[in-house]
């Protein structure tokens, strides 16, 4: 199995229980999640040996997040422990109409606060065959932006294998505006890309879609096509992966997943699933992706394989996918959800 | 924002916890509900200034009500400390084709006991711009049918909006026909009436719908103006306002809401929800209603403000409404239902 | 009412909250069922006398057991205390396209154990009007075996009706093509048998439905037809009755319902319904026929009792149904699931 | 083993979960409560055939109801299904210097309600031993009191042996000296009366313990003697049995009790205990003494076995005791409480 | 009633549930406390008209908080919202030996980041009976220090009574010296001040109690009576305060208090308690001594008030004492403890 | 720091909440314990390497056991996955006089059925420092108890440190002197032996202590030193340790420790501790006496060293030790318990 690193920000997740609001709650489920951890947790389940690339306070919360990463088998050779919070984020699960709702609490963690000159970088790709990142910790800091970059930069210099997962999220930048500019900086750096936006591409003043014309649901596949080439030749990237999700006003979804490679836009299905949580889907798709282009099989395998994680993980609790390759193997040879036993 | 004033007993809500029966049941859900109170606390949170008139008993379940009271800014001026029983009712949650159940002990309960001569009525409509009430308190006994009739009339002298929520409960009367009677002599008095059943139109001796053939879901819609028009007529109403619900035997109902007003039948689309919590959903389609109407715009905004309260708590744990204007202003104005963050 | 024996074994069934998967779990809701145990229970609940022929240990779980079997009035004329090990089974409720899984841990148990001497069968079948057995009894062991088949047989030569649930379960057999020679040795001293696979039927060498083509949902009723009435024929049995569930990603089936008697097929509409817990859901029908063909009223009526008793499992958490007669009459004779208060 | 019959009412008991007050619970632990029932429960458990005449609702709390009485097995034969109202008490659990508070809404009850002529009592005591009544039933209405005494006077006439504890509680009297008077009436139709208060002696005024300055903790046993001794005499009791609790601030109680037959004065020796629920201990007592009484050994060995119960019971939550023999005879005959493994 | 104004933060404290410690939790309690937070919640429920002057973010947070405050009626006339941090807490609690552990996360709060020009000032004091403030909030940052000090000169200008709570906290202070020098700073603007460290006396290099060899707890009562004068006389107090703790190895204190005034050193028993929550008690304290003092009687019975404050908030759960003057008055004139029924 | 390995079964842990009982329970809090299993726990939260040799089954069980694994960092390259049972345990959790109960469904477990040529244990002793082993495994099974023979030889002819703890459990041997006689044979093996019952010594026909009169308490010291010299010299061990627990009827135990080396024995201060969770504190004692052994201290250091983590486990919920150096190093060098904040 392969060496996957990463980086990124561990947080600690309190949502009320079931489908209470904040105001309802006296209680908070509290867990661990990340859109890296939860890459990582997932390789890991899938056989990899994973380690992450992060900074957690010297305290109690610390501690208790260490013992989180070892019950998960992510490698702790570079979390550093230092400063004096963990970041954190408020959780309001929705249900069928109402919204789910994320409220951030991380600025100033130890994370946000750390500095490039905090890390020993040196030997710190040694045997590692993927790295991972996300364009959630350059939203964070400049700083941020400048060890990611450094990153991504070593990574592609020694042959690393880079995927780039855009991961928008409104709330950590100033504009769309904004986080388009500084995530395609980022982009030529990777090989593989998750996600279509917010990417900038020629001419363009807007966003993508919108200068195109491209409408989610992907309807128009000839346009699409077209879109993601531009952007895999702007970007001299080998993969383009997304997925497609569409809601109802129930706790149901369609979902489908494309990946582009060598000039193809493999899909999958479009198929049915109940949303239990909705969080570290994309993430669970993700780390499927890697798993499935870790093993060099066919491109529509591996994509089909990213779309097992993803749709096992609507099903589950949490940040963290709880998976086995077997689980991901039920999904794609067979169509019985009945009762095991 | 206005003043609102309503009448009508607390009653503590005990549900066994999810899905459970009572029979399997070793815990219990403990909440305040009630229509009246369930209107005003949306109100409340849409901003109104709001109070009760109510009996609490004067003893650690009275001060257990205060303090919910307090929480839920429902002025307490006109809340008398008398008696020994809050009223209750025992409620089991349905699933699927399980139909949920309540089960009432509210008999002899401090405001089930309560006398005319225990309020001091004199400045009660001071300042207030609406005044309301449902068909539940006439119908636990002969004396809070005359308190009822009572403030209906004073506050239709006065000049107070009143609006009347039928809310025909089938085990709180002797039979439909008594409900009938006794409910249509009350409709006189207000300017807005919630529901269209159970009310006397001339010359029927059964109920409304059968007579004139109306059927539920309302197809006919002809037929439906006609006989708004006519209830609108004879009991010189401003307003009739009512809501559709239509269920397969899934926990999803189709809603539709209408709204009688100068001639007119505003209705709106039909939409699909889950159902979380049933109870309080017609409670917060009035309270919507209300708000919409004291915002004096075009009826069919009123209308989609109050069908927006309705579909939202069947989202929402409960019988108390928990939401913001700008939770009506999401589902007014945008279809996503996608995580926020 | 009737008076109804059974034979089979109390599991303690221990399963993580809600939908968690066991590595999430640090508590584990527990509860007892089991195949018979399940059926019993319910015939109690409609009104019947019933008794158990069991093992249970002479401890402290042996106790938690007895006071369960109080609780649902189960006459423990018949239980003997003995041994140290009560069997037990894990179950992971899935969600959507995650599949529930039940782990076993009974091997061993008390009933297990037991050898035909343990027991004093004398008098066992005195006043009993109705004897029920399934496929999981004779799976445990060699023993087990021989005492359902001399059970079976005692009772069939006094004339008290028995009932014979097929009730296959992959990971009790070594194969399917042992558990279909040793259950089919077994039907032809039963009355009523409750499935239709794994069954011998002449010249076949591999599975029924795998010969003559029969699909699963049961298109093509008339090859279901020919199929049923030659197993009737070779195994003399007057009734032969089996659902169909057909599931999407979603948490929910359509459920069918078919009763073979006197070279009819009745069957049932198909009817949708969501799922809360999916154990003992084949356990309701069958007591639901049973209670049905007790009442000797029309078999289409025997058929829908037995149905509304496997649609109403379906929404009740635990392996236990939680019905009475009136939940029964109200689902065979009622559309509206509307709240009930 | 004997056959012994109690009246009294089950109520519903809703407490705040651990150490919570009313205000600060939004769930409460729900289960069964009664003195006369918490009496019948310990003997059912020490082997006893048990029955209580009483009245619970016709809804789905007496069906509730009725399932915890098959579980405890307490014989349902002289159980009346009428009316609406289960009783119930809410009980908020102390803790160290803030006293435990019970809020009783048990009026209108269909228990409270019930009339001598709802009852079949011309067999109630047809191969009954043992009758047991205490002074809540008769101080609940005047109809409950002639139910009692009549039960009483008709068991006394049948040489069934009678007990009666005083179970004196201040807000179901008018005052002190009424309780004290109608209790008073009442003992003479009983063989064993538990407490020594309230009992009226000739020529006082007030109550005993003030007139001839007995104070609690009995010191002064002489006095305790004589006054017991006077009781006996003027009621012809044959048993008089008592318990005495010293706490400090703390959780915890030093505990005593007493018995009184022919002359003699048994007592235990003082011990400490840690109070997990204090409800129902002097139940557990009476259920003990029963016990002991019915078994016919030395008075002394009646008395430590009712200690027994009685100190078992303040380790187990809720108000029914669950206890073995086996638990008995370890306390009776061992000092170890190490963990047993 | 009196009005009662105080400054101060209110935090969201989450802790695991029971003793658990937080790498055992997933789930943690929540609710919200702050030193002069839960002296107002306790004033407000012994009658008084508090409001608390701070800030909170906007954001579900804000909103949670102020649904708190209206449920305790604080006042929220000075309540600001701006910025999006909620300070919090996470405090594990302690058994016998293990000590609680607080581990605040308040740093950059919105409270944290507020400056005087984020207030309106100007009447502020308007009808207020008495200002309340802690040694917490001048220990966050400069500003907090100067608002604090510019708010008890603006009150003792205005001759609004100013009671300050040296409540030292280690972890906010960069050294005890720093602390005693700013604190000391604060109490000539007091009227009363609650603690008798840290605070600085003429000539003395170190602590108070080190320098005149004062141990706690405080046997020499002598010195105690000469060192409180001192600081009296020094500070030109009116009244000094302070309580004092011993504990063993179990959750168990015994507690005493002292209230000097006139050159008198009143002073309570001591007596034991058993903790169920610690945090808040020393608060409970403060509340109990203001509602003393505004009442205007013996010193003797204000300083007694505040000690039944102090006992009684130690076995209640949370920050927030639920008190009421009837539960004070138990406290001060019976000694039983036992349940009330 | 050292490496440790160790020999020994996981069981799953089942116990009701709180101090429920198990007839009381319907949900069980679930984890995992095991005798060699706490030991090691504690050697890795104080910065040990450590390794159990065990078997779990290949199913959901042993997934959910290797995570636990993972997360208290103990390694798994001993770890056998195969057989398809977790050996487990009810706990029963007392409160005062009211015992724990334990009772065990270990019979027939994976780890139960393993045999020495399960395992590969050519390396098994590479670098390692101390082995460890306890009296429970040999009482299994034969297989186990030679498995633990050759171990230990093995072990001892490495000269790695060898530790043995008695562990005498009642339910596990068939009487008191074959546990005697079976668990002598192995003490020879050791270097250190926890415990000092059930030991054979020259010429005892019955248990040592009874022999010579030995007490517990130890008060006669002169007595004790006798006792284990001669064990030591008997068994040719370096050190014996073992502890003292002295009980009321309360949650709250008096703790003493000694340690015998070199003809001292050495002892601690009696201490007072109150209990939350009794199962695991001897463990805790033998992980912190392995750790102050390790360190080459004094040894009245490594005693207190495993005192302290004897009386801290007391003050933790479930089997296993949450634990850090500087809590030890508070509970050695600090009095107080205060609040830490």
């Amino acid at each position: 199995m392969a060496k996957v690193l990463s980086l990124g920000e561990i947080l600690l997740r309190l949502s009320p229980p079931q489908y209470q609001t904040l105001i309802q709650a006296n209680q908070l489920d509290c867990q661990f999640g990340g859109s890296e951890l939860n890459v990582l947790a997932t390789l890991a389940q899938l056989g990899h040996d994973v380690s992450l690339i992060s900074v957690i306070p010297d305290n109690d919360l610390g501690r208790m997040t260490e013992q989180f990463l070892f019950s998960k088998q992510i490698g702790q050779e570079f979390i550093i422990k230092k400063g004096d919070r963990l970041g954190l984020y408020f959780y309001q699960k929705g249900f069928s109409i109402r919204s789910s709702r994320v409220t951030y609490d991380r600025k100033y963690s130890a994370f946000w606060e750390s500095r490039l000159t905090d890390f020993d970088f040196v030997a710190v790709f040694k045997d590692v065959d993927w790295f991972h990142v996300s364009g959630i910790t350059p939203a964070l800091t400049e700083e941020l932006y400048s060890i990611t970059e450094f990153l991504m930069k070593k990574a592609q210099s020694l042959g690393v294998k880079v995927s780039f997962d855009l991961n928008f999220r409104a709330s950590l930048w100033d504009s769309f505006q904004q986080a388009r500019q500084k995530l395609s900086s980022l982009i030529r750096f990777a090989n593989v890309c998750v996600g279509i936006e917010p990417i900038v591409l020629e001419g363009e003043s807007k966003d993508l879609k919108d200068e195109l014309g491209l409408a989610r649901p992907y309807c128009d596949e000839m346009l699409l096509l077209h879109i993601v080439k531009e952007i895999a030749n702007k970007y001299q990237l080998e993969s383009i992966a997304f997925t497609q999700r569409e809601s109802t006003h129930t706790n149901e979804y369609q979902l489908k997943a494309f990946l582009f490679q060598n000039g193809t836009l493999y899909k999958t299905e479009k198929t049915g699933i109940q949303v239990l949580d909705r969080v570290g889907t994309g993430d669970a798709f993700t780390a499927g992706l890697i798993h499935g282009l870790l093993s060099k099989g066919q491109p529509q395998l591996a994509l089909e394989t990213a779309m097992a994680c993803f749709k096992f993980k609507h099903t589950i609790e949490g940040d963290i996918n709880v998976v086995t390759t077997h689980d991901i193997e039920q999904l794609l040879y067979s169509n019985s959800h009945e009762i095991k036993r």
